[in-house]
């Protein structure tokens, strides 16, 4: 059985140490109270309640799933509704929502630190909770004041919860060819038709009521994406009460049979005139629905996190544990028939390839939480844009890099099991399956690659991606004078000017034949990708180097940020050589002739 | 529902064009009457069965699993065993196998052409029989003229299935500290006594006996591996007629729940005094176990090869299929919503490096099996050695680098898909769930590249690496003057000269450490491997270079070619650094720092 045990240390020295969220909460007006250690007390019960409530679900919820009982009823796995009462009992929805509707005005950086630990726990069953905080958020911004009055309360306490409704069988990415209806029905409502797929946590026994948000066209909508309205789809209509009353026309028509998140139920949901209240202005619903989507990519991010790190804790654990094999510099325990598996160079590349990415991804998840505090609470208007433009150009990061990483991290973890890690049993594989989703959700990979390439670099001619650049240099005038630093300095700024010389050329040959674009934009975003973890772990070498002397903690981060620079960093070497090759050799093939 | 179609052309042009088998097996005294005809015909056959029969049982097997009864009785799913006996009706077990004992005496080769289908129609289905030939090779080679009466002609045929029993609860890798014990009855044969875990096939009602060839310590055995001696134990003693008589002491304790590969059984034995046979002599097991070992190595590879094939034929049909988005450079079809996404560069980056792994596979494969009919059975001593010595180089090659980019090609064949790729009826969730055991079992792939960089290259300074280089050279030369030849030879020489250099730096270093051995040996497999894909993929260009005004078929051979070198091959850059980096950033850190 595996096991899991908040990493609360790593998480304070990213929260304290590298952020000094106290001095930047300080800075926020909402948030100016906040001590260090409330936060700790904090993420103490999170994690004590992802740990003893929530992981002791995961393997079971993931071999009972979901059951389509029947007429559009689907029921969660067992004890996964006493699970999410309790969640709700203790108020973690409310955690970093707006206390006018009853949240606890905590920062979103503190919900990040929360959903981490969720997600290490269970990240089927997270997925529950985890999307009505993106409805929450869109309805925040963009509802009307009686949508807020009716619908935010109950989804900040929990009661009920929301879902995304975007994919439709014919379309995924291309949102610009949904066909679900809107027809106007007097009365400032609509009735919603229309099929749409994929959709988390559509239908189930958790919460007492379900709130879809709803993309379909208006009868005189234009063509494309520039004709899609954001509803309002309750699963029980609100009655004058704000109780849920009559079952509105949505209903669920089957549930996936997945690779992984097992327990969260993937539903087929069927709108047949379903009453329906816009959100937003008429045409402008993908406006609405990107403060959703961007919320759920970055959730899948932690989600990767949450698994890589639960999948590292598993294997380290087993390393130290199993005895196999002499080590090759000859027996360290003498009076055992083999040595523990962690003695091995290649096993050890295991776990520092875990360890070193998840990390970072950490450093990553919470740095970008602080960062859309910061964009949504600054005083300063100047700080809000900043904090607004790097979140913007690291969300595709923070989604793809992080998930493509925490892929390759679960599988090294299951692969450091041997014969055990392919067995249920031990819980490794189940990582591995959870992981694939994240790849592909909420906007595929590609997707997100495409999106840093074209809309967060190449669209404003690379000044969000300057910000960063400047962040980077200042970091490095910091270190002159600082031998002990040259090793990690030296190559941030290899790697930086690199990305630079690399976006400028991929810029030049775009302009002439976008498939240029298309053809560099998944090695360039691992590029980039690497730029920020080499910035990010050249930062934390530098506390680790200043406290050496202070512990063990700090003598493996150092280690750790040397085995990333040694042995991780030197992937840009080939991604840079690919993102280079051009379009040439894809497109050189009639589709024919594959 | 995916769908499979032998991939007829595809592996003509390896047999007849690359390898050209003709020429070669007419070397051979056993095959010098086979022609191409006859080949192509069995292969016709073969592919029909294996797409007829077993692919349709691929999903429903996955689905149902195999199921333990209760007192020891494992039922494989609904369909397995009547298919099982239509593949021995048709006399396929019996293709490469020896006529002395009822086999069709064809070459190895034409068999792995027969493992590649099968393992795309079906990889757990196809495991039944696959151990089965294994340890017909085993008993071949190390059997009493007795042994081989009573049992070869039942593996031949079919009737029994075979298995390999080595693992122990405690010890996978490590087998020097296997516990099983064989005690002499006085007879002549011995009690075996012992869990064994991981066995294949190890139970199940596939065929009438089952015989397990299990390793176990004697008595007065010495400690380690040179202590271990190995058994035939029969599920049912043959009886006088040679029928399967009493019921012996191997009993199946449970089965695992797997990842994957469901509709195979893997099962915990239990051995409670069973009656065994010594193969071989005492103490020497591991000798005739390595028959079976690496003729199973090299089947791992085949499985790999054969799921990766049926990923890329899966992904491909859907990326002309599905549309979605228009092409970067415009409309393609302007009467439909959208282009297929095989407009997309990076969907055909996806689609291309399957299909540049799998063909280059494929080569390997088929290469290898031609290599180990010259080594039994060309006249020429010399010609045998060297190709005992390159399939000996190659097999780790084989198992590991065509495992490691079969998961990553299935990975990309499933991502294609997008949201679909999760979901179970698509089929391409199966093919990574299945693949990713061949990195594990049969030796992880760490172990496959420490059996590289140790046993297969340095333990003879070299040597065998050098026999491969000397074809590379051969064929460099014979390209002189050939200025179309230039793109593909100048980066085969550069990379042949590099794995020359990297491997004496790691043998420098290794003397003095052995851990540097370690250290390198996974970046150093993965670097020798594309090696042999550059060789491979440059002999292939030559031939698609030859014939491009022949049809479509070279020029995709040789577009394909060209994406290896441009987009494939540059991953040896980051390899070499990080082979080079050495084994500090990876030993620094004491266990308990992690």
């Amino acid at each position: 059985m595996p096991q899991y045990t908040p990493p609360v240390r790593d998480m304070q020295f990213v929260l304290h140490e590298l952020l000094d969220v106290g001095a930047a909460f300080s800075q926020l007006p909402p948030h100016a109270d906040l001590d260090a250690d409330t936060v700790n007390s904090i993420i103490e019960e999170a994690g004590k309640f992802a740990s003893q409530v929530i992981f002791p679900l995961n393997q079971s919820g993931d071999e009972e799933g979901c059951t389509y009982v029947g007429d559009g009823v689907v029921k969660a796995p067992k004890g996964y509704r006493e699970a999410y009462q309790q969640y709700c009992e203790q108020g973690w929805p409310a955690l970093s929502c707006d206390p006018e509707f009853g949240g606890q005005g905590l920062p979103e950086l503190v919900n990040n630190v929360l959903q981490e630990m969720l997600n290490s726990a269970n990240q089927a069953w997270t997925m529950y909770p985890g999307l009505t905080h993106g409805a929450y958020s869109s309805l925040h911004a963009y509802g009307t004041p009686e949508q807020k009055k009716v619908y935010l309360s109950k989804l900040v306490s929990g009661e009920w919860t929301g879902t995304m409704c975007l994919t439709e069988p014919h379309c995924g990415t291309d949102l610009g060819i949904l066909r679900s209806k809107a027809e106007p029905r007097g009365d400032g409502s609509y009735s919603i038709s229309g099929t749409k797929i994929f959709i988390s946590s559509g239908e189930h026994d958790v919460s007492e009521n379900i709130i879809h948000l709803v993309l379909a066209r208006l009868p005189d909508a234009p063509a494309g994406t520039k004709g899609i309205s954001l509803f309002i789809v309750p699963k029980f209509l609100p009655d004058a009460a704000g109780k849920p009353g009559a079952r509105n026309a949505v209903k669920c028509g089957s549930i996936e049979h997945k690779m992984g998140i097992h327990s969260n139920a993937t539903c087929v949901m069927n709108f047949d005139g379903a009453q329906g209240f816009m959100v937003g202005e008429p045409n402008r619903g993908m406006q609405a629905m990107f403060v959703m989507m961007n919320g759920a990519r970055l959730g899948v991010g932690m989600q990767s996190l949450g698994l890589a790190e639960v999948a590292y804790q598993n294997s380290l654990a087993y390393a130290k544990d199993r005895l196999q094999s002499r080590s090759l510099t000859g027996a360290k325990l003498k009076d055992k028939p083999a040595d523990p598996i962690i003695v091995h160079p290649d096993v050890r590349r295991m776990l520092l390839s875990q360890k070193a990415h998840v990390e970072a991804a950490r450093a990553l998840c919470y740095w970008v939480g602080l960062m859309i505090d910061q964009e949504h609470k600054h005083p300063d208007e100047a700080v809000r844009k900043d904090a607004g433009d790097l979140v913007a150009l690291l969300t595709p990061i923070v989604k793809a890099f992080i998930t493509d990483n925490s892929f390759e991290s679960t599988n090294l973890g299951m692969q450091v099991f041997g014969g055990h890690g392919y067995v249920r049993e031990w819980g490794m594989e189940q990582y591995v399956r959870d992981a694939r989703i994240n790849l592909i959700y909420e906007g595929t990979n590609t997707i997100q690659s495409l999106d840093l390439i074209g809309r967060k670099v190449l669209q404003d001619g690379g000044a969000k991606l300057k910000k960063f650049g400047k962040l980077v240099q200042d970091f490095v005038v910091a270190q002159a004078g600082r031998e002990d630093m040259k090793e990690f300095v030296e190559p941030l700024m290899d790697i930086g000017d690199k990305v630079v010389k690399l976006t400028g050329e991929i810029g030049m040959k775009a302009a002439q034949n976008p498939d240029e674009m298309g053809a560099a934009a998944v090695p360039y975003l691992r590029v980039v990708g690497h730029l920020v973890y080499s910035y990010l772990w050249a930062r934390m070498a530098r506390l680790a180097l200043d406290k050496q002397g202070e512990g063990d903690f700090y003598k493996a981060k150092l280690a750790t940020a040397r085995y990333y620079f040694a042995r991780m960093l030197p992937e840009t070497a080939s991604l840079i050589r690919v993102a280079r090759a051009g379009s040439g050799s894809l497109m050189a093939m009639d589709a024919a002739l594959f």
